[in-house]
């Protein structure tokens, strides 16, 4: 039997989920298509996010060029760093990512090892594509970010964005303004981001043109309290901590609360994204035994993050698979931009009252130095004042030549000065999405196949807010008026914003499965009795009951099995 | 007193609809970036455009890579005829659209003329950059195209795709199976697409990278009646006929009816697309007198299409915009597919009952062939009964040699047979929709000041279904609960699926004008009297009238407001 992620994959192909893109000339690896059911069910999923994002959090969303100019990419650090290791087979030609090969071989540090010592362990392996062994070979670093020009003549180098977020990062003064110039806020984008991997060969997993839905939450270096932390502060999420991952010990599952206390989550932000994510994950489907957040460990964590989670979920086929990643970044990228830009990317924080500090000054003595100095005394001067108030004297230099000014020229003197507030750079909280992923474990977590009546039925466990079409309409026959009794039945959902389909064709029993195997979470039948009494059957997808309900009602009921207001077996009572 | 535009554009920064890109680095021409309520805004755009293409006309959505291999863009002519004519400035080396400049300096018929004859017309003109004559100069063709390569070592190059439509091409076969391979059936996109100007300077009207909508619908090519054309058949769209523009006469309003029927329109499928367009274009809040539609004349439509309208919107700066293009591209874009991948594009279209159809064919003369011809008999009998039938004798060719047949080694004879079907490649009728150009007409035609109280009040009039924030929510006092109350209603609204914005700073009358800037169509008012009564009041922004209402009633009210089934005039009774 096929493992899978095989079913998965066929049933995606042949019912319009997931298709090889542009197939009629040989799909190139690393590109997929979204066909009609995976493309609203991606978009159920996005809407979902956002309402967690930007409805709840209040989090704008914003939409960015995706291809970006050079200096963004120099400043974020991707122009310089943004590689993987690869080497060319000298038989075949082939090129791969020498540390998978490596890994494949059991090669102890691979993912972490030089370039160099790379290509020394890979000497003696085999080629994955034409097997014979390497032998002398140069491992070197491949970028991965899609290159082009802009404009004509080549004059100017473009990226396409590996990444949302810098969009956010380059927008920080206008957002900054948005928000009325107070912290914390954050900005949003969904949209595609690319890598030009090496050679992509787990599907879904490994894509060089993806969707990424990124937060970058702004807030004071020393305010990491979320204002709404009560929300998740009980809320339990599977843990698989650096001491965890040191002591070789399972998953703990504790509260944020708890996780915060103990130091084991950096801060509250960084906590109360962990159990959104969670909370985020169960709602769209992915099964809550199949995810864990584990935490980088000091080595592969960016060594200016302060704390660093991926959200993984399982997966039959792939193992552990990273699909979200939460961050404090303190205040790196801002720093990086206004390093690279010249451009001021701090916010200035008012105190409550004006603040008297006391400082310690050097205040020279005009009298004495002009006679001495004569024309220099002016740039001493001016010298003196910024010089750390030593007593017994202080080396200066002017115009080049350093001179040592004896204490007789100086008083050092304590004054209190009046300050109003001081410019910070906000540190960044980044939660990081990979919604391709998510779609992908969705798919997987909700195939299911079993027995029914001696057949074997294949179902879509589907979330009914992530299903792409949420209820099918039936006549029993298409004749007798019972296919415009169903066709006016479908009018009424799709006005009451439930999209709907009608299907006449075939057996009854064949029209369920069809609906069954792309999960759709309902089905109404009109039958004869609907023309006596106006009642029509609805079906549950998972149980596969049938109750009877009044026709005028069903708009409003189904509205409210999407949503969740109402379960199912409330109205088989 | 500056332009529309120029205000529109101001207020667009200073307000977070639209930003330059990456200001930080000096933005770079044809990119922009939409801001917090820009975003919305175009999303709340986007979303209208589905319920008239995804639900109403059941033509369901993909999403297919922006990066496409080169084969998909030989076949669809892109990487042979994509270009613009571009003339370098010898003195100053800036590049400049050749046609633009010679048009610029009335040289007539500049857009259809021959790079050749451009580089003569421009000797004498300015570089518009430098300003001197250009003198000797070539001009070539500059592909529109962002080029890049796919994986290591540039084996394989990649473009941006320049509109979304090859998707829907490409994934035809899959579409067709989807749709249980019944025409007529659709297929839509949105998304990114890209093309590198040569020099765009028209802000958001000339972008290198865009969004699009587009519908691909195929039909039978001798059905091209709309099954729902009743629903247009009597809707009124101002028409820029060929007749008109070749009489030098105005604009006429017709019926789609009767366009169809006098010939104007080729066919309901296109008068169809036009009316709903225009129906989408008022209720974005386009201004119906600044809406036309002009036919493509016969020498700038492609040679291929059977007819081509341009849905052009007007701008104070830009004069009237193509903003959307509707074509019947017949079966072009199938065949060209078709050729290049060598796969099958066509449809199975079974009759209602099998045909009998009489055909000539030639029959060989088993007994005839076999003594003469020996062990060639059997080749040549399958090569005659694939040759035209002709009597005298036919020559055909065996192994490489001709061979010259008598007619007494055949029969030539009337059969009938019975055939199930034909195969047919659908033709293609397509609406193309420009996002951004929309959301910039949008943004204009909504702009709006007036004296209010001795004081200028600038209002964005949107249509509450695309205004970004729908509600604002404000107490008077930012205390005595006031706040709170204020808070419990915006929480409500939100549940509710309505954006709404608490807003408790500054004077009230200030908090009204920030808000009739970008467009807020309604706010709530807390004041003492709620405490009192339970009775807030509501504000419409256009009118500037207000009304009491029970607080417990807003969620509800104020989203029959925003659908449109209530006006706010019915609740000032």
């Amino acid at each position: 039997m096929s493992d899978v992620y095989e079913k998965v994959i066929d049933l995606a192909r042949r019912r319009g989920f997931i298709w090889p893109t542009a197939e009629c000339y040989g799909s190139v690896a690393g590109f997929i298509d979204y066909g009609p059911l995976g493309s609203m069910m991606k978009r159920r999923i996005e809407d979902l996010w956002r309402s967690f994002y930007v409805i709840q959090e209040g989090y704008y969303e914003i939409e960015c060029p995706t291809i970006g100019q050079e200096s963004i990419f120099i400043a974020s650090g991707h122009v310089k760093g943004f590689s993987d290791k690869m080497v060319q087979c000298p038989h075949c030609r082939e090129y791969h990512r020498a540390d998978h090969v490596a890994e494949g071989h059991k090669v102890p540090g691979a993912s972490t090892m030089s370039a160099e010592n790379l290509g020394s362990a890979l000497r003696d392996l085999p080629c994955p594509s034409c097997e014979k062994p390497f032998g002398e070979v140069e491992v070197f670093h491949f970028n991965l970010m899609f290159r082009t020009s802009i404009g004509p003549g080549s004059q100017r180098v473009g990226y396409l964005r590996p990444e949302t977020a810098q969009g956010m990062f380059t927008d920080f003064q206008r957002l900054l303004r948005f928000y009325r110039d107070k912290l914390p806020f954050g900005a949003v984008q969904i949209g595609k981001s690319y890598r030009n991997e090496i050679s992509p060969r787990q599907g879904m997993i490994r894509l060089r043109e993806f969707t990424q839905a990124e937060a970058e939450i702004f807030v004071h270096p020393n305010e990491k309290s979320h204002p709404e932390f009560a929300r998740y502060s009980g809320y339990t999420v599977p843990l698989l901590g650096i001491p965890q991952q040191e002591a070789c010990t399972p998953v703990v599952p504790k509260t944020m609360h708890d996780a915060v206390q103990s130091g084991l989550i950096a801060n509250e932000y960084v906590a109360y994204y962990l159990a959104l994510t969670h909370d985020l994950f169960i709602r769209i489907g992915i099964k809550p035994e199949k995810i864990r957040f584990r935490q980088h460990l000091p080595d592969e964590r960016a060594h200016y993050a302060e704390d660093c989670w991926d959200a993984e979920v399982f997966s039959e086929r792939f193992g552990w698979v990273e699909t979200v990643g939460i961050a404090d970044r303190t205040d790196y990228d801002l720093r990086a931009h206004a390093g690279e830009s010249g451009e001021d990317f701090s916010v200035f924080i008012q105190f409550d009252a004006p603040e008297t500090v006391k400082k310690t000054v050097v205040v020279p003595s005009q009298k004495a130095l002009g006679p001495k100095f004569r024309d220099k005394a002016k740039k001493i001067t001016q010298a003196l004042s910024e010089a750390a108030p030593v007593q017994g004297g202080i080396t200066v230099n002017v115009d080049g030549e350093d001179l040592f000014i004896g204490p007789e020229f100086y008083e050092v003197r304590e004054v209190e000065t009046e300050i109003q507030g001081v410019n910070i750079i906000p540190h960044v909280i980044e939660p990081s999405y990979g919604i391709d992923r998510m779609c992908y474990a969705v798919l997987e977590h909700a195939y299911d196949e079993e027995i029914v009546e001696g057949e074997e039925r294949k179902v879509m466990r589907f979330p009914p807010k992530i299903a792409p079409i949420q209820v099918a309409v039936f006549p029993l026959m298409s004749r007798d008026g019972l296919d415009t009794i169903a066709r006016g039945i479908t009018d009424a959902l799709r006005k009451r914003g439930v999209l709907a389909e009608y299907d006449d064709s075939g057996a009854i029993g064949r029209r369920y499965r069809r609906q069954d195997e792309i999960g759709t979470p309902f089905a109404i039948t009109v039958d004869y009795d609907t023309k006596e009494d106006g009642t029509v059957t609805i079906r549950d997808r998972d149980s596969m009951r049938q109750v009877r309900v009044a026709a005028a009602d069903i708009p409003n009921l189904v509205h409210s099995l999407i949503e969740g207001t109402k379960g199912f077996s409330e109205i088989c009572v």
